[in-house]
């Protein structure tokens, strides 16, 4: 078989993400099973920080569908966490194990609000950027025709403004960060990208509360995020990729296709 | 503005659901925003039904938009929910705020294994069935071509032997009908018009565990599903156009476009 040509990134976590990975490498019955590079597995690795559950961290290429990580995730995405060797992946679904298996307490501060109608408020709000962002997010990092990425970018910042007008500050719920900044926390880490290739201009079409008071600016201090995140230079590869529309993720090869994100 | 010409369906449930329907008319704090005919909304109306829950139903048009319904949910789609007037929806959202508002109880008898692992994995198969089973169902319906149709059948029954191998008989989990079972079970109940004009053979394709152990004839006696159900003719011209792909729901349009389900 070829070889995959995004099997070729760079293999593990560098600046304060490896620190983490190191960090980590004791054996625990909790696993992360983690690709350094993906936002949407940095959600759940933030999810672990923040609620400060003990986890061992073990790196995965998920370009490589390895046989021991299809055992854990047959659809060979991250991310994914296995419990004494019991294996579970989609990341909405991690983030409710977590909350099931570690209730909020002291020692692990809730990623949710404890209100159970702002905790379901929460939840529609993860859905929102999942179906009307995060796809947006892609198709214009993707998009190579002028007006494509018009198009996608005026329904980039449709998703967004939506969620701004909701968000309470500094954080969607208040004072509390939740697992809905979570889910938006890394992609916005990677907006800088959109921003030189892409004209994306979040203060002009958002507005003040999108880049001051909330999530730009107010993300980039978490440490949760920062911790989380290796050296910029070693992610300009991977989202140079994207920006060619080359990236042959499951990701990238939805958003290429017109389907829906796996 | 052109009537939409989904607009005409009949109104009102028949048969048991209009035995359900008249027996929930009182005030009550939880406001089921329903349209008789749709499977997503049957879900959430078999979830009220399994767990005992006090709601008062409302039966919504969705094909007219109309201002409070938009209100409750501003994607325009049932089920919705409101309690003591503020709103919810997402079926996967409504679900969790039941377990969360009314915990599992003798009362309120769980839709979720006990378990917390059992728990995730159920809710990892409820996303399987939304991702990988519902949107060839619709494909399948929807296709005109003998072509399309033959593709549309091979992915639905993938989809669908993914989750029969896994099922532990009676039901998903066991002997506990959970809320897998009941996202699947509107839809099965609605496969005799695939029987009929799409050549589905759920038998030939899945073997007896499919007909005999499981969903299709357990199903069928489940109450929940029973009561909630209308009478066969009136699903009829429903059915139909959808068959025809004539159909205008949000779904049906997104199916058509070749774009993710809402």
């Amino acid at each position: 078989m070829p070889r995959h040509p995004d099997e070729d990134n760079h293999p593990v976590a560098t600046g304060l993400a490896k620190k983490l990975v190191d960090a980590h490498q004791a054996r625990q019955d909790l696993v992360f099973w983690s690709a350094w590079f993906c936002p949407f597995n940095q959600r759940i690795w933030m999810a672990l920080e923040e609620r400060n559950i003990p986890y061992q961290y073990h790196e995965v290429n998920p370009y490589k569908k390895e046989k021991d990580f299809l055992e854990v995730n047959p659809l060979g995405l991250v991310p994914a966490l296995t419990d004494k060797g019991r294996a579970l992946y989609e990341s909405d679904v991690l983030v409710e194990y977590l909350e099931d298996k570690y209730p909020p307490s002291k020692e692990h501060p809730p990623i949710f609000p404890t209100d159970i109608y702002e905790k379901s408020w929460a939840r529609i709000n993860i859905q929102h950027i999942t179906k009307d962002i995060i796809p947006h997010y892609f198709k214009l990092q993707q998009a190579q025709e002028t007006e494509d990425q018009q198009q996608a970018l005026e329904e980039f910042y449709k998703g967004l403004r939506t969620l701004v007008d909701r968000v309470k500050l500094p954080y969607f719920a208040g004072e509390q960060f939740t697992a809905v900044d979570m889910s938006l926390a890394p992609f916005v880490r990677r907006f800088y990208s959109l921003e030189e290739h892409r004209g994306f201009d979040g203060e002009k079409a958002l507005g003040s509360k999108w880049v001051q008071d909330c999530h730009a600016d107010i993300f980039s201090e978490r440490e949760s995020l920062k911790n989380t995140t290796s050296e910029k230079e070693y992610y300009a590869p991977l989202l140079e990729r994207y920006l060619k529309d080359e990236a042959q993720s499951e990701v990238a090869k939805a958003t290429r296709s017109g389907k829906k994100l796996p």
